[in-house]
């Protein structure tokens, strides 16, 4: 690994969307506003901010309309909106979602459980978003089991890349390869990270790990060391999946900023900020939650010696 | 880095030392018996049994002579007892450890906190447990806040090495470079052990990391590129730091086996006896540990597919 390099790294906030939808107690929508009000103000220039799937499939975040119009855009921040077919890209668009995210999971189990279809049929559900949000919105596809599959388990990277590449040729410019249910190793993300950069261009692509087996941290090394240089990332690493019982979600937003900070990569977030902010989830959600370094602090908060050091 | 290594990685299971040592709830002197026959039976050749401290410093491991007499020794298995001094030495010999492990911080301030003594009567209480030791027992030295100090902050790399340098100079062979409260990231790693790997061969070099900011398995990955094939860890993750009440501690040894398993990196350890064995340590210990294979399971551990999937 190269460890002199320097090259800024994009951190896509996924909080109030990946982060939020999993979670049981309501959380009311002016404090969502907040929440991404606050993280526009820490400085990301991408914040996934809600979804708009039926409100059945994932109540907490049945209020999206009233997130996006409720919060303050800053300045040059793209606000993104999960979408699953073209009725949710119509009330994303209306909402002003600068950037609609659909999903498709390369393995077929987990697409037909997860989005109750088959892989065709999302193909075919993108084509008609493609064509509705053409010139309003910019556009994302996902695709969800990139690095391995809960039911089928391992995932062929040639139809990875294959996916990426219909993505693409559909006119989604932005990619993203997301390992859903946190099985992906770092030598398997240099892999396949190299083989679909041969594709997707470094600034359309979007690498989105999960912490459920403890990697996520040493996997975005792996990505960026590899050319990768946007992450998604979730404020407390909020998230996680029903498979996984009280195993982490997604990888903490702060834990990638202090890192990064250590390592001397630009993010451009204010992590003392942001810190700050992630020590207002557990009130928000109510319970604990997986991120490291809001309680450990960062290294330069030192701590005073004992007074007997002084003695000694 | 190079994701194509095959090169074995020693883990040396730390638990029932650096693991139960911070434990408010008492754990059983035939419960620490167990808990380490139990590893030996996982495939470890090398474990951290116990530590012959005054009982008053660390009252959860005063059994070390009890534990060390009691355990069943597995074949080829190195039994390391850490000692503080020629005193803790000659109960850790009269034990029958196979090795002894002697502590020093790189932080003079560290170590007075830690040890109540300058790093100058360390040091010269090293060479009498030296001498008494030679020809009875293996010997390692730890270099503790090797990566940072909580009191002190950055720890001057030509200082680490320096005393790396003394101990190889005193007699004593194992060398290990600890993270002790978690402030170490990869590249600082990188460089670190490429620079001690110029003094100490890589058969007698140990990284001790801690997982107090979420960091410690991609530090692990920068340090075995770099050439280091030792890694201290803890089953479960136990362990941790009083300035980072809430955070991990330890490496968790199960999730640093998955990741090896996960990428063809040879341990020799059974890691689905290893998972089942970290499952019963919240019984153990009194509360839920910070590991996340045990809680997710392998990737290869697969789900039934729910019922729907086959009518869609």
């Amino acid at each position: 690994m190269n460890y002199e390099y320097k090259e800024p790294l994009v951190v896509q906030e996924v909080a109030p969307r990946d982060g939020l939808q999993i979670e049981k107690q309501w959380v009311e929508t002016e404090d969502k506003i907040a929440l991404i009000d606050a993280l526009s103000a820490c400085g990301f220039s991408r914040i996934e901010a809600g979804s708009f799937v039926s409100p059945k499939a994932i109540p907490a975040l049945r209020d999206g309309d009233a997130v996006f119009n409720g919060i303050r855009r800053g300045r040059g921040v793209i606000y993104v909106a999960l979408v699953p077919n073209v009725k949710g890209a119509e009330r994303a668009l209306a909402a002003g979602a600068d950037e609609l995210n659909l999903v498709m999971s390369a393995s077929e189990t987990h697409n037909r459980a997860n989005m109750r279809m088959s892989c065709e049929s999302s193909l075919a559900g993108f084509g008609n978003v493609v064509r509705l949000a053409s010139g309003k919105a910019s556009l994302n596809a996902t695709v969800a089991t990139a690095f391995g599959c809960p039911f089928e388990g391992r995932i062929d990277e040639e139809r990875v890349v294959s996916i990426a590449r219909t993505y693409r040729e559909m006119g989604i410019d932005g990619i993203t390869l997301a390992d859903t249910t946190g099985m992906a190793n770092p030598r398997q993300v240099a892999r396949l990270v190299a083989r679909v950069l041969e594709h997707v261009p470094a600034a359309d692509l979007t690498l989105h790990f999960h912490n459920t087996r403890g990697l996520g941290l040493a996997n975005v090394l792996a990505a960026y060391d590899t050319g990768a240089r946007r992450f998604d990332a979730a404020l407390g690493g909020l998230g996680g999946c029903p498979f996984a019982p009280g195993a982490s979600g997604n990888i903490c937003t702060e834990d990638l900023v202090n890192m990064c900070d250590e390592m001397s990569i630009p993010t451009g977030i204010d992590l003392p900020r942001l810190i700050a902010l992630s020590r207002t989830l557990p009130a928000l959600v109510g319970h604990e939650v997986s991120g490291q370094v809001a309680k450990a602090g960062r290294n330069c908060d030192l701590h005073p010696a004992p007074d007997y050091v002084q003695a000694i």
